[in-house]
């Protein structure tokens, strides 16, 4: 899979987290569900940051944590998403563009500002987000570079696309490009809440061979399945004829394939300061390792490592060359 | 001296950090003397912001810094310093209220932007910054708020405010105010090479007593009596007759009076990450000390405990209460 200019290519939301510190009372006085991602218009975000404590601004956004995580890695990445020509969207653009990511999505100059993630951390390293998606709202089809998809041998997409108006027909029309021209098309399906509102969708991207790897947590996978057993929804996975990638946190993860489930460890680590962004590295390492035609157990390796590593700081994006990592853990 | 409304009110530059790793070559290729604070305009901090790394943006500013460590602790603090209503402004405004320290300086609507910092951290945990102090150069005599000086046992202010045009004369202000209601002055020297632009200003402040107690690392103090041996530094520093503070990195400190001279150790850490803030929250610990009229030790252990805090991460803002901190070590 080394032909392609770029291995793995990100269309997803694009975002900046604000990340504070918050106790339990607070999620229950604002009424946030512990742990889950919720969408929020421009006021409510202002009124929630205004009662948070004081933050940090990282750039975020799901795929867009990945790629920066391949990039890590050493892989040739690219991305695809939406900001405004604001602070927060230079910001971003510049963030992303410093690790080595190709990004030329033409920012909005008019409508709502980019997209911040306000990010609650309780002291069990939970993160809880409210999400105003702001300028992702207008991704469209038009954003879609055929040529820069033909060009990566893999396409990662974020089921959080469903959520602006306009950026699923982004997220198919990728797919179909990168399917024509012979690459292949990972979905992550982002959150739980996400499949709850999503689920006919995602299974269907899923049984209609849109996908060809579907990237899900234990609460994800059951939320697609509709089951509380989570054996249940790794048989279903099963039975679907993908490769799937399951995370389950300090439990490791599972790589299921009709043929087979491989159970693979996670990576210790010394201290869980901040959750955000483990799904989204344990992609990237597991990309980048599929890029390079590793095993499946390699790749998921390689995912456990980067997990761990950006679960021990604030924020979603690498403070450690995770190929240098990679390198000292013996993996690569 | 717990009688007054705030144990701390601080004076100095408000501004954004925006922190990225960079290796030694980079502060070569790009001509920075390593470990120190450089003055760049608008331009120059753009162009400099391009060529560095992935950053994380976290509110900042010497004095600023202090403050929210002084508030930490759980003293009553305050802070008088000029934004711009931007968005780098409203987070400062946010990041710092929402730690308690009252902060009510009018923001500047016209004029440059809200200062920025671009701190650069090399492997060894040493940071490089270059300060573009934009809407600080509007903060006047006009923002020193006379009851809100008397309102506070010590007035805090840092040597940096030298760098803007007006901002000396705010800090002879709120000196000269805060002596008449018979409270305590404090100085930090912020920089050697700050030392260097305004070292007879600074002893003139020193010798008029203009100040009662000033704070200096190593090579400020060798700065300031143009030495390049310590000892004769300290010993010019105890001619003064004043409550002298010294840093000395992981040598800890001294506190040198005409009587006496007292080392303390530094608090040990288990990882250095980034020395940023190092300074400030020594200051901000031995501030809340003095406000509770603890021993100059005592006040000189808690400054090494906020320190060690803070440069175990990113930024310069504790991501761990310090008072709880100062509990569990037993120093208070």
């Amino acid at each position: 899979m080394t032909d392609c200019k770029y291995d793995v290519l990100g269309l997803g939301n694009a975002i900046v987290d604000v990340i504070a510190q918050a106790d339990d009372d607070f999620l229950q006085r604002e009424g946030l569900g512990k742990g889950s991602m919720a969408l929020v218009d421009e006021a409510r975000s202002a009124k929630l940051y205004g009662a948070m404590g004081s933050s940090i601004i990282i750039s975020g956004g799901s795929a867009a944590n990945t790629i920066v995580g391949v990039a890590s890695f050493g892989g040739k990445s690219a991305f695809i998403g939406k900001v405004k020509s604001d602070d927060a969207g230079l910001a971003f653009t510049h963030d992303i563009r410093a690790v080595g990511v190709h990004f030329a999505t033409t920012p909005a100059v008019t409508g709502p500002a980019t997209a911040r993630c306000l990010v609650m951390v309780t002291p069990d390293g939970e993160r809880t987000m409210n999400t105003f998606v702001g300028a992702c709202q207008n991704l469209t089809v038009d954003d879609v570079d055929k040529s820069l998809v033909e060009a990566s041998a893999i396409v990662y997409l974020e089921g959080y696309l469903w959520d602006p108006p306009h950026a699923k027909e982004a997220f198919v029309k990728a797919a179909l490009i990168a399917h024509a021209a012979g690459r292949k098309v990972a979905l992550t399906l982002s959150d739980s809440f996400c499949v709850d509102r999503y689920r006919g969708e995602f299974l269907e991207l899923i049984r209609n061979k849109t996908v060809d790897i579907v990237f899900a947590n234990q609460h994800e996978l059951k939320s697609l399945y509709q089951t509380a057993d989570f054996d249940t929804a790794v048989a279903a996975l099963r039975e679907e004829d993908i490769l799937g990638v399951v995370t389950k946190s300090a439990e490791g993860s599972l790589v299921v394939t009709r043929g087979a489930t491989q159970a693979v460890g996670a990576s210790p680590i010394e201290k869980l300061v901040d959750t955000t962004g483990a799904g989204d590295l344990f992609a990237a390492g597991f990309l980048f390792g599929y890029s390079r035609n590793l095993e499946h157990a390699e790749c998921a390796r390689l995912g456990a490592l980067a997990a761990a590593e950006i679960i021990q700081h604030y924020g979603a994006r690498p403070e450690t060359g995770l190929l240098q990592l990679a390198r000292d853990n013996g993996l690569i």
